[in-house]
């Protein structure tokens, strides 16, 4: 068993105003922590307060996933923003979430970017160091959660804080080890049971098959679910029995 | 003399991207508090840090300025909240502003409404109680800031939270000692002359003279400047003076 | 019978970005014609132009839903507008939306007001003139959709355009006619057979079985069903089915 | 003389609420046509009409200055938008300004893309197609404004409709006859004589004067002028004055 502990997250906090998105509710039980949307890309103060609300009574621990201000592009599209922007966005998303935390009694453990925002410093080291910087200066203990081996990660050495390496359940993986593109075939794993066995490949040999059968090394600490993916819950429902019957401790990461 | 030491403060980081907005730099030097906007009704999070850079130079003590979620009407529009949005929205802002206040090692002091919320909470109980006990929620130490004798002071009270009283130095009143309205001629006084008679009159004597010429009490802890006067740093210049020469110490409230 | 045509209509396009609201695909099949959001309240320009091309594909007729600039509270939240704002408001949605329908070889029919905008513009007089008045300097042949003895009525007919009444299938209506809040219990009429039932007495009696059992007369050129009342489509499909059984022609009112 | 009439253009509509910027009255005397900007980087639903009222009032030829959705980045940020994207957005935007022009009794003669949106459809065929194409389709009529060998201007006479080649009247240009960056030292023209100087070499020589002291050759039918740069209207003044002694004529280009 490569692994014996595992921190079991999704992104929640992304509904808006009426608007629903993904399965908050139905998907808290199952998780060890969560990242919360902060206004920008997804996410306002009321639904917010709602996450917030959930994890507390849930045990789940929370972070930020804060995002480009795009609403209508749901912070998925590529925007070039200055360092002195990012982190003034950084610090505001993550301030405002960290407040609404408070109130329910909660404190931030991490951050997690976002759709663009995410993909954007995984490889471009100006933006990742930005970020880290950021964290750095606005309070050093929290945890950057990002992909093994990116420049997130060299960032977060560099400015002293700690990082957290996740992978995906619900993911189809390249054989170059990255996340087979969303407009593939099979790019998501909506199937419970696949995505039990990728979890299974992932915590008893740190590997997983990549979409052309190739096995892949995959080395992580929390281990993300989408929220969006249709039939989140049942999916996290079937991976944390998975990671139960392993013998692996569900729990957050620190 | 009524009033020894007075809190000289004024609206600040209402600028927002390429729009300017007031004249915080040539302000600043002459406050002893500044209200900073948080993003909703004006502010964004490059101009709210600047805002917050300007005070930690110039020894300016910092509150939060939220508003309601109406850029194109500055928050001057009145807006029907629940206690829930109203309480999710001030944690929301708040907590934007004091990230970016405390990655320039500030603390906020205060909060005071901005707009159409602040109007809405001088009168209604609801409001000022939904405000007042998101502060008491959050931060029992921040200090709110309003109009004396209004709802929000009698809500502060209830909910435990100290209460700052403020009065204008550049607004004209009511012989009823509410402000004058906007649209009224003369409701702005942009003469400095004017605003520093007003602040003579307040400091010695505890009164204004009112519209119709009838001398008014006024109490006041905080002594407020808008910084959306044409001259304000020339009326903020002139009215610091004369506090100086009624040897009238200008130092935040606390 | 006292009605022999219906003009059978919904609220379309409320989606945004990633936020799917309503059943329009499901539901455009059994219209007339459709109210489609103009991007201020819900809609955006990619979603608002799916509704168009649906709409043309089905041959339904549509006009502008313009709501107030107020997204996270869906355009549900009471603000006051001046008469020129209301009227520039207007002028801006409904020219939006004008041109996308243009683009696919349609054009809007009517304009029927969002939420807030329309609850406001029911009862006073000034709002009411100021959109009707907006429409006859737009286009007069526009047609005004509202409640029958509405300020809005009102006002269309002293601006000189057309007004056409609507009443709703799947509302319960209070003994005096109006609708009966959303707060309550049974406002939304959920089971297809009850909004079938309602619109079979509609329709033959020109009358519905207010909330306390009384008949109330109802006078209608629109029946309105709501695209977010949940199962919308099967209630679209079962009213249309109903009025086809009592021989009423489905089709545009002009 | 090369050129015996002229284009006199600028962007205007540029405010946003409380916010001013230019100066969109100051100038507009001197102006044959002006760009309005459409509410998404710039221009809300009053400012729009208070242009379009100006506009009407001097006899200004208007077009529609549609830009990203980025208020706060100005429209000034890359956007990678998909054709279909580029299309919806543009549509809606000039539809919001055509219904306000028309409320005026004008139409848009024009389209000329904002800021990142410009500078994409310079160089990138796809989006100077999406632009062209969606223009195309919402009325062919429509003249599209840009530089002078662009990918606009293919795409242009791809789609069949007209394109207006602009030159700048107050912006230094490179040696290789692009626009010197703002970021440069005396990228902007702020003295009036030297933009007026810039203006006879252009219509008499058909050239300006570039960075390093070459002279490089300008086509164009619209001058266009910056409402923004210091004192723009003084600049404005100057150079209108600058055409009339030349005995070129200033009209809007058709």
């Amino acid at each position: 068993m490569v692994v014996t502990q595992v921190d079991l997250a999704a992104d929640v906090g992304e509904s808006f105003g009426v608007y629903t998105y993904g399965e908050d509710e139905a998907l808290m039980p199952f998780l060890s922590s969560a990242n919360v949307a902060c206004g920008f890309h997804a996410g306002d103060p009321m639904v917010m307060r709602q996450a917030v609300k959930r994890a507390a009574q849930h045990g789940v621990v929370i972070g930020a996933h804060p995002g480009y201000p795009d609403l209508v592009g749901f912070g998925r599209r590529a925007m070039v923003l200055t360092a002195e922007e990012l982190e003034a966005s950084l610090h505001y998303q993550v301030g405002a979430l960290g407040a609404l935390a408070a109130a329910e009694g909660l404190t931030l453990r991490h951050v997690k970017p976002h759709g663009a925002m995410y993909n954007q410093a995984e490889q471009d080291e100006r933006q990742a160091r930005a970020l880290a910087h950021a964290m750095a200066r606005l309070k050093p203990s929290l945890l950057l959660v990002g992909l093994a081996g990116s420049a997130m990660e060299r960032a977060a050495r560099e400015a002293g804080i700690a990082f957290a390496r996740e992978a995906f359940a619900d993911r189809a993986y390249a054989p170059d080890g990255s996340l087979s593109p969303r407009s593939r075939p099979g790019a998501v794993h909506t199937d419970p049971e696949r995505a039990a066995a990728q979890v299974q490949s992932m915590v008893r040999d740190g590997q997983v098959t990549a979409t052309d059968g190739r096995r892949v090394a995959v080395t992580f600490d929390i281990l993300c679910l989408h929220g969006d993916t249709p039939g989140a819950a049942a999916i996290a429902r079937r991976v944390r029995q998975e990671l139960e019957t392993l013998g692996v401790a569900v729990r957050p990461f620190s």
